[in-house]
């Protein structure tokens, strides 16, 4: 088998999920939400089966492009939809990265902690994904290096991978802070990945999206999985730099390699979030999903303080981290308590913060209580 | 841009659709169903959709691998289930073609006229497709040479693609082809990568499939999409060779490589193909679906051939490929008539044979019946 299959390891989070379920643990590891998803969802999925169910085009269901382009203020021949965001990411990977002259491999900057998939994306591209740490304060919680990003670009880097808000830490990057990584990618001709699947879900101010600052270099990667609470669906989207005109576009070249990724995706999913999209907006589901993550956070929050862990408070995602003196991923797990994911699963290259672990909190109150509950029971031991 | 994303080409599938639908040809171009998907499969979608809509396991749906052993009597532990064969295909060239040792790009055996898909797989996974041609007589139609597959074996050769029934010439491999073809690949140690997509869409007798001859070096790629007529709902797999034993699987390793391609394949959709896949067994659908396409089939042959076509009648896969000596395929499209494929989308290193198109005969008796007499209204021109 070649070495890039060997490497790539079981993902963390399906361990963690095999091994919540083995111990009848609650899994606040694997970020998948407990609660149902949106009704007009579902039923716009419900009407599309027995109608579209063919090969869509390789860029995605006109409809949806359409619906994506309205709701994210793109011109729809710019959007290109994928199987999921994992997908759009190994497009933007296999395409945008290319053999440098002195014949070593791209460089592709990532953040560490690192969301699982870039490293050995960037090795199926033959190309090296470089973490960049995130800093952690103790107290101040975690911040962007902007001199650790500029001391990681060489000649050979050809691309900076962004994610914002970033899974595990649930930061987000700043206005001034995006505008400064977009004088460095300006600087040494990088492309952007913006990695945005959390845009819906922030604390408290919508986040900056790359794209409004660099539309020029920058391909967001989005997903309905995370906004309409369907991981399972593999709906994601990139959107490209505006198109060059005369009808030719990165798009055109990028849905070259995503055809024979996966072709298309999938068709009646597809057709159910272009109907989705809109509704979501005007019923205001985004507003109303943020204000439950806002109190299911605070719950895992003040409940994981009063257990003596130091809490990161996120300002996006779904999900918190946070240090605790004796707690263990794989402790949790196996005494049937809780499934979270452990830290040194973000890290490739720096050793993990002491005891960092990553909780979701996409579950329902009962679990997040049910966690609590036995996370209490462990620490009276 | 890389090479490998300027290389790829838009799909000829695609780009005929599109041309078909702006001149209001009749499409017999792309591989798709225009009758409706069996209700079985539709109404369990419809229940599964608000039920299973979260992240599966990279590997598949649980009940989607317990299902598919069953019905293609192999053990689950060795099915993974990718976003349809394409994804399939694709992980297979990722993982199982090795750098070779003297730095040149691995070698994959094909046979052309070959589907479009594999040679830019095999250039992302940096390999090198190696087409063999098919040998077409006016008569007999199309056969197999295995003089040619011997001469193209190189001591870079390290698989040897086998796509039966074959698109687009319909073509099924008998069980003394296959056999030596089994002979080859164990005399060079080559792994067999057998694209059996159209697996129950066959004309006469069952055909044998390559794991039965070969279990110890036989990945099989199969689709739901054309089986259940659905080629828009990504749900295909991979049959791996047994396991190793102690836990230790094929399919382990591959599944490392498809949870960085798409994860994972659509929840709802796999839940559904779970559900349909003994049902369609129990219920004849398979031999109704035969049944009904032989009739097709028999249409639109008998219909070329009045309008003066060499007809090369195909074994499976619902297919069939023609020679006419005035017809073109931009020709047939632009005059609104029909849409086709044209020979050449087929062929990489040869020319392709004279005046040769694909038609799909997965269409309704009344697209049939309408392109051939559009065709009819051409040639009296």
């Amino acid at each position: 088998m070649h070495p890039r299959a060997r490497h790539a390891q079981t993902s963390i989070f399906t361990h963690m999920s095999l091994l919540a379920a083995r111990h009848g643990a609650v899994n606040l590891g694997q970020g998948f939400p407990s609660n149902p998803p949106p009704a007009f969802l579902l039923d716009a999925a419900r009407r599309a089966v027995g109608t579209v169910d063919q090969y869509t085009p390789p860029l995605g269901l006109p409809a949806l492009r359409e619906a994506l382009g309205a709701d994210l203020n793109v011109d729809p021949a710019d959007v290109i939809v994928t199987s999921g965001a994992t997908e759009g990411l190994l497009t933007l990977a296999l395409s945008l990265l290319v053999p440098t002259r002195d014949g070593q491999p791209a460089e592709l900057v990532v953040f560490e902690p690192v969301y699982d998939v870039y490293v050995p994306q960037a090795e199926l591209a033959g190309a090296r994904a470089v973490p960049v740490p995130l800093h952690l304060d103790p107290e101040e919680g975690w911040s962007l290096d902007l001199a650790a990003v500029r001391a990681a670009i060489t000649p050979r880097t050809q691309a900076l991978l962004v994610n914002t808000p970033h899974n595990p830490t649930g930061l987000v990057f700043s206005w001034a802070e995006l505008t400064e990584l977009v004088a460095l990618a300006r600087e040494h001709d990088l492309w952007l990945i913006s990695d945005e699947v959390y845009d819906e879900l922030y604390a408290s101010e919508r986040p900056t999206s790359l794209r409004e600052l660099a539309p020029e270099r920058t391909f967001t990667v989005g997903s309905a999985g995370k906004r309409l609470e369907v991981t399972g669906w593999r709906v994601g989207w990139i959107l490209c730099p505006p198109g060059l005109g005369g009808g030719l576009s990165l798009a055109g070249g990028l849905a070259n390699v995503r055809q024979v990724t996966s072709f298309c995706s999938p068709a009646p999913l597809q057709a159910a979030v272009a109907e989705a999209l809109p509704l979501a907006r005007s019923q205001g589901y985004y507003a109303a999903l943020r204000a439950d993550y806002a109190a299911r956070r605070a719950l895992l929050s003040s409940g994981l303080r009063s257990l003596g862990a130091q809490v990161h408070e996120p300002q996006g995602t779904y999900f918190l981290t946070a240090q605790h003196p004796t707690w263990t991923a794989e402790g949790l797990v196996e005494s049937g308590a809780v499934a979270v994911i452990p830290g040194e699963a973000f890290y490739v290259t720096s050793p993990p913060p002491a005891g960092l672990l990553r909780f979701a909190f996409c579950k329902s109150r009962a679990e997040l209580e049910q966690a609590l509950e036995r996370l209490a029971r462990l620490s009276n031991f």
